[in-house]
């Protein structure tokens, strides 16, 4: 399961009622977060959430308005006891940017880095092994990664097929697992033991972007594509093409494109002060498109759960 | 004429609904902000204020809670056109630490930095030879400067004065700014056309601090002081004696000894979810105590004016 929880929806500044981006998931009992703007551990109380299970914070960018709130929030989570080590990941400069922006913060954990530098890359969550982080280059001013979550599902046991093909019974939970083993000259494999491929989970969130057939890919039967949508109108597409942005139905086209079952509308320009009233120019090109809010949740579980 | 408004009153760490300690003095048409953590930006705009004419930012010292909101409201104040320079004061290390918070913040003015050195010391506003800054060494874990701002008020013209002792008219207006004039070997001087000196206005803001005579000095006579009052209750001073800071009787006693016109109090503990209930602990020394509230407000205004 991936309980997904839109912290804010605003870009560029803070606002009264509107908090800057940023994407809390929660998977088991760790917390990740995509950036990390002024306000973000606010939004998270007002949320009903803690700081204090956060363990990977993803930051897409090293714009003021995606990781002011970064300090803040790790002074927090050591108010609130935290003590095991934390992860932060980034592009380049993270090693330089990251304790200049805490140089007045103390914090009693280990502050752990991962800078990123190709263009996509994917790694394991040290907390869960089957929940992967994609990150991909998108494409803005300064260079700005997107990243995907992808929470992966077991194939189920086949006990019938492991009957069949006669493995011993003491092999079948540790082949379940996924180990191989070797008895007597004899080589067992998971795929003995299992049944077809399941569908996992995909929750991919990309702002502060032109679109490109990358974000594309990387929201491909996506369960939940939260994108931004700077601008509303189309009449503004030429000043998000200058500054670097979408509007909503460019947004709208990648998770049709994509085929992304949801589409969270976020990053809204402060002069966007009601964004929901530009809805339809994403419901037109992609039905399940919502226009994001502050708190704005969704439990998201594998098929048949 | 001053216009003070207390933005936030919380200690530690911003709290849904209340802001951390930052005071708002308004000058004429020129800002003062006293300390600026996280969040301070959206509590200058819900108060109804814009960051914008801020021209002087006064740090007491470098915990996060009091200057993590430093590089997004200089960020703001760049968007909305801001292009004069802005002096930033704040004890030794000032011109360390704050280009280190500022490593993501772009703004397109010059941040001009003023680092304290003195355990008292005095200067007077760029824009308004009639405003004094008094900044004043506290008592807490690290180097912390309370401030009193000193607005004064110059003597009424005195004509009959002036007459009686045959001043030249066309002196009159000079001297009455405060020029000293010397014509064919006589010297005029201010004093010459004058009256009696006039009370000014001040505001003496002080927190992060335990009590001490130094801060009784500066509150001397205040209109309006803003203090810390970390817990309410008597029965927490011994935690307030460790972690350096002041519950509501013993800032009432500051304002009490020093002849305080009305006290604030403030900086507030997170386990304070009601202060208002220990209101009593200060008024029953202190009876124009008031216990902060963020966008709180108050007009100080010259006597008979």
């Amino acid at each position: 399961m991936l309980d997904v929880t839109l912290l804010g929806c605003g870009g560029t500044m803070p606002l009264p009622g509107r908090w800057l981006t940023s994407l809390y998931v929660r998977c088991g009992g760790h917390g990740i977060l995509i950036d990390c703007g002024e306000g973000t551990q606010i939004a998270l109380k007002e949320a009903g959430l803690s700081a204090h299970s956060i363990d990977l914070i993803l930051l897409t960018h090293y714009h003021g308005d995606h990781v002011m709130g970064l300090p803040g929030i790790l002074m927090s989570m050591g108010m609130s006891g935290r003590q095991e080590p934390v992860t932060v990941v980034g592009p380049k400069h993270l090693t330089e940017i990251v304790p200049k922006l805490c140089a007045v913060a103390g914090f009693p954990f280990e502050l752990r880095g991962l800078e990123l530098t190709d263009p996509e890359c994917e790694f394991t969550a040290d907390f869960d092994p089957s929940l992967k982080i994609q990150a991909f280059h998108a494409q803005h001013s300064i260079v700005t990664y997107g990243y995907s979550l992808v929470k992966e599902r077991r194939p189920k046991f086949d006990k019938e097929r492991a009957e069949a093909l006669g493995i011993p019974v003491r092999y079948w939970s540790r082949l379940q697992k996924g180990e191989t083993i070797t008895d007597s000259g004899v080589t067992y494999t998971p795929d003995m033991v299992l049944g077809e491929e399941r569908k996992g989970l995909r929750v991919t969130c990309c702002t502060d972007t032109r679109p490109t057939e990358r974000i594309v890919k990387y929201c491909r039967n996506a369960d939940l594509a939260v994108l931004e949508g700077m601008y509303g109108s189309d009449e503004r597409i030429e000043a998000a093409k200058v500054k670097k942005h979408m509007v909503f139905s460019e947004a709208a086209q990648i998770a049709q494109k994509a085929g992304a079952k949801e589409l969270w509308l976020t990053h809204f320009s402060p002069s966007e002060t009601r964004p929901e009233e530009w809805i339809e120019n994403a419901r037109s090109i992609f039905p399940e498109s919502r226009c994001g809010t502050c708190g704005m949740h969704k439990e998201l579980r594998f098929d048949n759960e």
